[in-house]
């Protein structure tokens, strides 16, 4: 799928600097690049691989101000380079995608499950009692979609994925391999040396356009729901507990942890490895740093990090004091010695 | 199922505070509850709904001394609330539970192994050559049970979990979709600058009325075994090393890992994503903390939090020191100029 | 499969003290062994248990200086402890291990995948168009092969891993179970409260000789590839994001999450749920210590821990500080007073 730059530039938007008849053949990482590929370059630490790529044209941020466009490599200026390139992505590279067609023989769909039109299952797929499936979604092999599960139109469960009974999953869902959805959330009531199972009967939906990753785990509400909302992506090995709500459009990052009934907001952002402690809210727009340990809830907006998690600024503030420690302990040292000398003097 | 408050009442044990005719048709959260519905107060931070809740009946906590028994919504007073509404749930809930019943006819099961009365093996699952499972135990669709695994009566394996030779299950043993029991512990020798494959030989042994979530590894011991006690539970995505040994009645919640060799306790709590270091013992009935990363041993009955994992009570001191270090480092500044002050005026 | 010391002397090497004509008959861990054991002792955390042992004899680590010679056990006395019994295993334990052999017959091959001689694919395994797989390799039940994957010879893929199209596998590598390899990198661009998919078009390479444990997730790079270099070891459930590169005969520990881009270098360690931060580079030999959260960038040969990680050395210095903070807030409260005093003798 061979285009000019300038013909990818009336596509996705943007301005040509330099010559835009330059023909592209692909695209790759700006160090990687070999002539005919197109690549990007969004993120100012790679700034100075601008001079020295073998590419033939590269997408440039707008916001990277001291771009410098003299160079002898042709440029596609836009206002959000990764979402660009994404864009062109698609343009020039065929995508050679296995996609189940049509029911394998091999797969076990329940006579009482319903198909939509266009639906595909893999070998050895498993599809149970009056799951319903809408139109065009993809269940590749080994997954697994329990009774009465209802996926809607244009979704995708990759291989031995498990979508357990009840699960609603929206249109446009992907779920990556491996991953379990509706599985018990973790309940149990202590009595005495005893631990008693509290049934788990709530359900998962998982809304239009959500991205799930590889291996994660969403656990079904005691009671009620547990919902992923509408554009929310998560990451790889992520744990979601029981009846946790996610607004829309979040972002989850890999081996995030999310305890029972935690609400988070719409556009939150929770960097990798973070802990949101249960029943906590994290308000619209936060951003949770990597690793962080959350115990309160984070209002709207707010940026936080560490353990315990603080605002991020303190946090910032604080690993300087605990980095300037070892010489406060100096200091202090110091002062009492002169404190002491002041002190005998004064009796003498 | 519905039944009157006093039924309920009768069969879980409790005392009825209000109208015991009521009749209840379902369970919900407190926040969620229509009309009809028993809920249940055992956190004081959802006090504040009981107010408003429109629920038919709420379980309350005998131990939450501050509760308003005048209010209009009919009471029932328990020592444990939380398990008390678990006990309702089966009560009143009529569960739709999906189990294999009998061998499905795509299910591998060899011909050397042995299945008691009653087990069922869903669709393309794989039971391997001698397995042994017991009466009532159930294998979902897509699980493999490996050579020679044991698995006891009232078992379920779920959808796609994996059981590996030669890991021995007791009785009433669940473990969730994608589990993976009995994996080979991570053991290599350094050699120069090539690392040799210790062999993996021991098993795993998981005792009665263990739960082990979904996406959990389990490694089997290098020599010897790794062990779950009696009623332990387990969370998503937990990892086990080899030769772990964990006692009765413990909690292990999502996301933690524990090093080899490690000895956990009985009753012991691990909260989310806390590591624990190799060869360490932690005692009965001791607590570590969310996130905390355990580098030494724990007595018994101690709680641990942080990393360094420290006694809970002095962590939090430690971070409220923490917290006070920008005003300590302006004393300390302070200070200094009132004694240079005062060492001037000495010297004239 | 008995031997003498003398023999296991003989065919792995070391030095035998005391009786070598003792007959060995299996291998355990120095507190669980019987008579007829071989086992051994290279922490000297388990040195006190040498006078105990039931074992028949011990291989002892060279480098454990103090170690007593004079006991009633034999000893085997080598240089790397943990090696030699390693290889004492391989002779001292028949291992009886289930492997497919041909192809079952309720597997799922391709008519276009090409199989190399004895290969062998077990029940409900999954082999996608094109994907080629090497002499001798396995894959076990449930397993799933990607189109046009390419697997090399003597590979072992466990039971439901997923390697997806289009992952490339060396020689020799080894994929437990429930594994994901090549799922989509997590690639979002923000577009307003949009997130626009960045095609994740890349590939997977899996160098000879690497072992990759349970529940693994290693994303597919957006372009180029994600490279994990010859004989380096994994752990269960790390989470290895697209565009990374790992050199040869590192070691990642269980739970620890690489971001995207990151560069590991050579014979690298990181511990336990450690993170390591995107477009980092962790130069070879370097040492990340567990839980640990790298913001930089780690120089060859560095020891590395806590969060944010700091040179090993420097971490442990400010813990100690931090544990010191209580005192050092007394002594200044206290040098405040002596000030003050001071202060008003000198105004009188």
């Amino acid at each position: 799928m061979n285009r000019t730059l300038d013909e990818v530039a009336k596509l996705i938007g943007g301005r040509v600097v330099g010559d835009g008849s330059v023909v592209l053949t692909g695209v790759s990482g700006i160090r990687e690049a070999l002539p005919g590929h197109l690549t990007f370059l969004s993120n100012p630490k790679y700034a100075r691989y601008l001079g020295t790529t073998r590419a033939s044209a590269v997408i440039v941020d707008g916001s990277l101000g001291e771009i410098d466009t003299t160079g002898p490599t042709p440029l596609l200026v836009t206002d959000n380079a990764y979402a660009a390139f994404a864009r062109a992505m698609e343009l020039l590279v065929e995508r050679e995608e296995h996609r189940p067609s049509g029911i394998d023989p091999s797969a076990h769909v329940a006579p009482t499950a319903s198909l939509g039109s266009g639906v595909g299952i893999g070998p050895h797929a498993v599809v149970l009692d009056r799951a319903e499936i809408g139109d065009r979604s993809v269940i590749h092999p080994g997954a697994y979609i329990g009774a009465r599960v209802r996926i809607g139109c244009d979704c995708v469960v990759q291989a031995n994925a498990v979508i357990k009974s009840p699960t609603v999953l929206g249109d446009r869902v992907v779920v990556h391999a491996g991953s379990i959805i509706g599985t018990d959330g973790f309940g149990f009531a202590r009595e005495g040396a005893e631990q008693l199972k509290v049934p788990q009967l709530g359900n998962v939906v998982v809304e239009d356009d959500v991205e799930i990753g590889a291996n994660v785990c969403i656990a079904r509400a005691t009671v009620g729901t547990t919902r992923i909302g509408r554009g929310t992506k998560i990451d790889n090995l992520v744990q979601i507990a029981h009846n946790v709500v996610i607004g829309d459009g979040s972002i989850v990052v890999a081996q995030v942890g999310i305890c029972g009934s935690a609400e988070i907001g719409k556009r939150v952002v929770l960097a990798g490895q973070a802990g949101i402690g249960g029943h906590l809210e994290i308000g619209d727009d936060a951003v949770v740093g990597a690793q962080a340990g959350v115990t309160k809830s984070v209002p709207p907006g707010e940026q936080v990090s560490g353990y315990p998690a603080r605002k991020h600024a303190l946090s910032k503030r604080l690993n300087a004091c605990i980095q300037a420690l070892p010489a406060l302990l100096g200091k202090v040292r110091e002062l009492e010695k002169r404190l002491s000398k002041l002190e005998k003097e004064g009796e003498c």
